[in-house]
């Protein structure tokens, strides 16, 4: 199927299709230099399928680290000199093949080469269903995620489903927290639905119907980032468990997807304790469901609340000194609100014996 | 004077006049932090004039390194890094004060820092008259000048032409290149007038009257960024003496302002050659008038064509392998042509015989 964007002007495709790669040479550049820039290991999975698809002669592939260190600055400054040293001009562009990584990256060297060149997206994971909308891409700091970055609108997202099939467990739980939160943010019967077609990691691990709630995990988003581009109001909401989610991924390092569902997680604390929406069943119930699917909760054992607590002030949505979270007061309503730091103890302390019991 | 954008949103005031700065005030943020990032020689110069004007014990002040060398990317990190650590938030607000390079750097800091935060410019040069206006920010690549970079609009520009008491001869020199550059764009008149007005190095040291020609040149290039501020179309003619101009520049470290206008003399000789515009007496007297005002001609004695020329190849404005050119072929009136590498070869030994005479 084929999305499009409503922005006022600038619109793009997004097609979302099993081979939906074989399209993209509608999207090629003639006359110009298109240059592949991928994550190494879907290169090594795919190598074959992609050759016959961007087989043409003239197309550069140049393969980037895999995963989350390929934005660090000293890798940005390398692949730039690189991708300059090639002659690139303004009309050139370049085609993103990889994880939410990849395209945060790819996407801010188009940003910022040459003041801006074209960019396509081809998201080869269940997360970048999520990163690929919306136009944010960025590098991080030794401080924090994403802490620098741009909004630039891709040219097209080309989703293959193809390239879902070969995904480790690890990197389904991280895609499907993201689907789980957009689940949330539109309706209840969605997130039911949810747990009703994956009840477990047997389910899950098959990716039946996926493309499905994709569709639904891409049109909630799109009708929000539409909405409020940069972020002055409502997509913030979609940062729904990502303040206390960045903090234990940056200090676990375990997977965006799967910290963003124990955010999720904590983030109901919150709710409950301020009388908002959730209660100790809702909480227990989705920590039951969590365990089923494998999310590591363990880790929140040996983590240093006051280190998350400290990254957590670094968040890009607070203002001034105050910590900023997005709480749900509602089926499908949300509220943005101050934090403050006993709340936070309370409720991760809480959170940890609720795991333990 | 005060000038205003005229965009279809997010316009600032520009802000020309002696003690303009007295007027910051309108423009910190309340309870947000302001940062300056301040040029550190201007600092020296200025520091009791700069605490008098922003004495507010929250405003912190950063000082960086002086001219074109801040704008290497491993010094963007570390002064990224070190503003991400005072935990900036999407409110704070950036001050950039200093010439063309400190404008660059500080306004892609803000262009990048949390997906881009406001900032406000105050140039201290006559180059800055350019740079300041028209959100160009960015800096530089191993193998280019502004090669990363992006467009970002300041809150506010406030030129306080006290600043420019203190400029160095090669400054002045530097920044009136660019207002040389405005005034052919402009018109006939304006050329003639500036060089009635400026007829030796003594009178353009004195700086008398400077006020009125950087009205003119700000409001010529103010008319161009509105009209087509992502440089489609006629903002390229601002470019005018840069395809030789950043050639020269990157090959001798010569001042920005000043490899513009060898830049400018070299397009003239290519116009001759093509019978577009110029002629043999018309280059022989901007050569003499060039001398008069010490512009560093002779650099062009010991310059390796062949190595302006690879740099030439990397101009953002090229299209495929092709170099292209801002050319004169009226009064006011520009085009962008493609110039052969032997059009090149043959201008420039041309042009070395002629300084030479």
């Amino acid at each position: 199927m084929i999305f499009k964007t409503t922005y006022n002007d600038n619109n793009y495709p997004i097609i979302l299709k099993q081979n939906a790669l074989t399209d993209i040479k509608h999207y090629l550049k003639e006359n110009e230099q298109n240059i592949v820039l991928i994550d190494q290991d879907v290169y090594r999975f795919h190598k074959e399928y992609l050759k016959e698809q961007l087989e043409d002669d003239d197309i550069k592939f140049l393969t980037i680290m895999s995963g989350e260190v390929c934005k660090q600055m000293s890798y940005f400054e390398s692949i730039s000199e690189k991708l300059l040293s090639m002659n690139i001009t303004r009309q050139s562009q370049l085609i993103a093949i990889g994880g939410g990584a990849t395209g945060d990256f790819v996407g801010f060297l188009a940003a910022t080469l040459l003041r801006g060149i074209d960019f396509i997206q081809v998201p080869t994971t269940l997360l970048a269903h999520d990163s690929a909308i919306g136009g944010k891409v960025g590098i991080n700091a030794s401080v924090g995620k994403n802490l620098i970055g741009a909004f630039h609108r891709p040219r097209a997202v080309i989703y293959d489903t193809k390239f879902l099939e070969t995904l480790p467990h690890t990197e389904i739980r991280s895609g499907y927290g993201e689907i789980y939160k957009h689940a949330i943010l539109n309706s209840e019967a969605d997130t039911t639905r949810l747990m009703e077609v994956y009840p477990s990691i047997k389910e899950l691990s098959q990716l039946e119907n996926i493309e499905t709630f994709l569709k639904m995990g891409i049109e909630t988003k799109l009708k929000i980032v539409i909405e409020d581009e940069f972020e002055g109001g409502v997509r913030k909401h979609l940062n729904l468990g990502h303040t206390f989610g960045h903090g234990i991924e940056y200090l676990t390092k375990i997977a965006h997807g799967e910290a963003v569902m124990i955010g999720i997680l904590f983030q109901k604390v919150i709710n409950k304790n301020r009388n908002l929406y959730d209660t100790l069943d809702t909480i227990d119930a989705l920590i039951n469901y969590l365990k089923e699917l494998g999310y590591p909760l363990n880790i929140l054992n040996d983590a240093d609340i006051e280190l998350i607590f400290e990254y957590m002030k670094k968040d890009k949505k607070n203002i001034g000194q105050s910590i900023q979270m997005v709480l749900q007061k509602g089926e499908a309503s949300f509220t943005i609100e101050s934090v403050s730091k006993d709340e936070v103890l309370d409720a991760f302390n809480e959170l940890k014996a609720l795991i333990n019991e």
